[in-house]
């Protein structure tokens, strides 16, 4: 709610225009109000939405945006009222960086639910100026937005706050955290990595889901999946059939949900945490037959969001990272789009950010 | 698993062909075993689903045919080691007479999730013989599957044994029974008038959501429900949008999903209890941004369904029926596929099924 009166130089990569390709970037940000943590930002995650936005695939893109929802840093500078935070803390900004603070969801550490909910970046923020993303040297975020960055886990596992929340959660959530349970994970990107790290971490049995057969090695041997079932081979998944509690699909393409619904025992929950743009099919009897239901979830909370990285903290559980240079980001998206990356981009900013 | 070594003369109604037209039958039950109940059948509901099972429309029909899952009848014969029940107690068959008694879910009560369950007609019993159901004179069924039918309630009420139980189980599994909570009734005929009397019980405030706004008043009038939505009313359901806990879904043609999706709060729960023959388009973004479910529900246990009926005496919840002579029964399936009854035929076979 701050008003900003003048304002500092910031430096970051944005796109222009729906070509998505980005350059070079002088803007400002706010001077560091009462409740908020000014950082120099270290890594940057590339997230698959970002492409999305970039190219103003969901219709809603505010130009130049500046990306990056998946921020680490060390803090420059608090405003007068900031409790949790002081110079050189290390901190993390995810998805959000307001919401409206009077809601139901916002009263219940939901803010992520909260339909006044302010994006990090391709957002507008309460004094009308749209958000800009972690692309860029430095952020200035309301204290409530930000995390502690636990000390041992690694900055650059910045993929935590989105891949790993959005995966988190729903295993949370809807109850697919307890040991012995048995948890399919359906596509293996940056969510469904992550989904495979955190349901092992649970103490769950994981079955990777995919439609090709080349990804079983990684799965298992890179991974720690139990089993590997491909999509594609209908005697597979028929000899499958009722064995799994709950599935997280992270595919965010079109795809048939009868198969992955068979998989499911009575009671089962399918959770989709991809967004595919169009409807999918859903098969309604067999829902009926066995009490089944096929759920939702975005990112999480940022009490949550906390609980997460210091859960990742404590089980060593980290994204795999290419780590790139700032200037290799057009490159970056380019492979990203072709799922060349195992698992989440990361931009070394810190290191090599240079304004030119 | 008794062994029949001789049969019982029983009479009833039954469709020789996918025509579906019912005609007398002279057919014989198996005697009364150890562990069956024989009684005298007084009342039998028309469900929606012995139409499409008349015509073979799930493609799984056995001719010839006796229809019938909501049976109320009087305790004629007991055998040796019945327990529960003896000569002259009122009692009720719903859907299922036989399940495997083994699996996860019977142990649970939930024989109505066994995947070896045994419906009480078109089905097939474990001595090979087919099922017959309730448009007959007598019924032979193990006690299991039997439940009390309480004193005060009317024994036309024996579509509660279906239509009932089917949409009492869902608001309480899925929660949605909590006094103060919004609950939505989509569709308002045999499943959908007994939803919003329970929702009511529960204490409840129950908005009906129809395709007609021809149904508001009885609805509100004869129903008892507290508000009406027309779901081809665009600014009527905008303005309704978040409002619901909950919805059950009774309607069994396609429909669009997404106004009833928008339509509910944060961690609402869209309940299918009708089951369409094809898929329905599922919009997957909105279930995300609520984390919203999407999910279907069957009949109910043995040990629900009794439940159920002691909560419909003691809140003096009953079906709205229309009761019919026996050889009525053609005129009443035809008015049934025009949704001319409110809500449900009951067949009286005590007073009526004369053996030709």
């Amino acid at each position: 709610m701050e008003k900003s009166h003048e304002n500092v130089e910031a430096f970051g990569w944005a796109a222009r225009d729906t070509s998505g390709v980005l350059s070079p970037f002088n803007f400002s940000r706010r001077v560091t109000g009462e409740k908020d943590v000014q950082f120099k930002v270290m890594y940057c995650g590339i997230c698959h939405s970002d492409l999305h936005q970039l190219k103003n695939e969901w219709s809603n893109s505010i130009y130049p945006m500046v990306p990056g929802h998946e921020v680490v840093g060390v803090v420059t500078e608090v405003g007068s009222k900031v409790e949790k935070f002081k110079i050189g803390d290390k901190v993390g900004v995810g998805c959000l960086v307001g919401s409206c603070r009077k809601c139901e969801n916002c009263d219940n550490d939901l803010e992520n639910y909260c339909r006044d909910q302010i994006m990090t970046y391709n957002g507008v923020y309460t004094d009308g100026i749209p958000t800009y993303g972690g692309y860029s040297d430095i952020m200035v975020t309301n204290e409530h937005y930000v995390v502690h960055w636990p000390e041992n886990l690694p900055m650059e596992a910045a993929p935590l706050l989105c891949a790993g929340i959005t995966t988190y959660s729903p295993l949370r959530y809807y109850g697919l955290d307890k040991p012995g349970m048995h948890i399919g994970v359906v596509g293996l990107g940056g969510l469904g990595h992550m989904a495979v790290k955190f349901a092992k971490a649970f103490g769950t049995k994981v079955t990777v889901i995919s439609t090709s057969v080349s990804k079983i090695d990684e799965a298992i041997d890179r991974l720690g999946a139990d089993s590997f079932l491909v999509s594609r081979d209908p005697d597979q998944m028929q000899g499958a059939a009722g064995s799994l509690d709950g599935i997280i699909d992270t595919v965010s393409a079109i795809h048939p949900l009868l198969p992955l619904i068979n998989l499911l025992k009575t009671h089962g929950k399918l959770v989709m945490v991809g967004a595919p743009e169009k409807p999918l099919e859903l098969p309604v009897f067999p829902l009926l037959l066995g009490r089944k239901l096929v759920a939702g979830s975005a990112i999480g909370g940022m009490k949550e969001t906390q609980e997460m990285v210091d859960f990742a903290a404590k089980h060593n559980i980290t994204p795999d990272v290419e780590v790139v240079p700032t200037d290799y980001v057009n490159t970056a998206l380019e492979r990203l789009l072709k799922s060349d990356v195992k698992y989440r981009f990361v931009l070394d900013i810190g290191n090599t950010l240079n304004k030119n």
